[in-house]
């Protein structure tokens, strides 16, 4: 029951598309992320999956359109919806999402993480 | 699918204690909620709660320490454990909970709410 700081959290790590857990409650996880350039389309099958800006702004891309996230701004990406993050420049963003999520959905990429690391 | 800012939600209502629900994913409510003054003593039987603090400070007072949270700062209360907020000034803050969850837990008070709107 200690205190999460955010920008500590943030400071401990630099990689893009790495997401790393900070809190878990409930089956969830919260994590945080920096995202820059594009990542792979995927979808999760069974978890919706949040996105809160908390700094930047990064465009999430869907098969049909597309929309732009700005520091603030959050959106949730229901279950079994294609979508592809893209970062013009770096952005730092927290997700919440169920535990057992894989980064990637079914889809196998050099950008897949197979285990978060907490921190 | 749309975005939703926090900014706005926050500027659509100004009583205190009274959580909205801005988002739902995996059977968990996003919610912002504006503190101040004291809560109530209560605990969750069954769910585990976060705080995140969007501006101001308050401090979650357990029954045996207290910790002061302030901008940035999150923490998870686990299930079962006492908790009471106290915000000596106003608070923003997002809250992350199972949907299924009472405002003041098994407490009946004045400050209980029965059912959380939607903004």
């Amino acid at each position: 029951m200690d205190k999460i700081n955010i920008r500590e959290k943030l400071a401990m790590f630099s990689d893009h598309w790495n997401p790393r857990i900070v809190a878990d409650l409930n089956g969830q996880h919260v994590k945080l992320a920096k995202f820059q350039g594009e990542f792979v389309w995927h979808d999760h099958a069974a978890e919706d999956e949040l996105f809160l800006v908390l700094r930047g702004s990064f465009r999430m891309e869907f098969r049909d359109r597309s929309v732009t996230l700005n520091e603030g701004d959050m959106i949730v990406v229901p279950r079994g919806v294609e979508h592809r993050p893209v970062a013009e420049q770096e952005v730092e963003v927290m997700l919440f999402e169920p535990a057992q999520i894989r980064h990637t959905g079914d889809v196998e990429s050099g950008l897949t993480v197979h285990e978060y690391q907490r921190i």
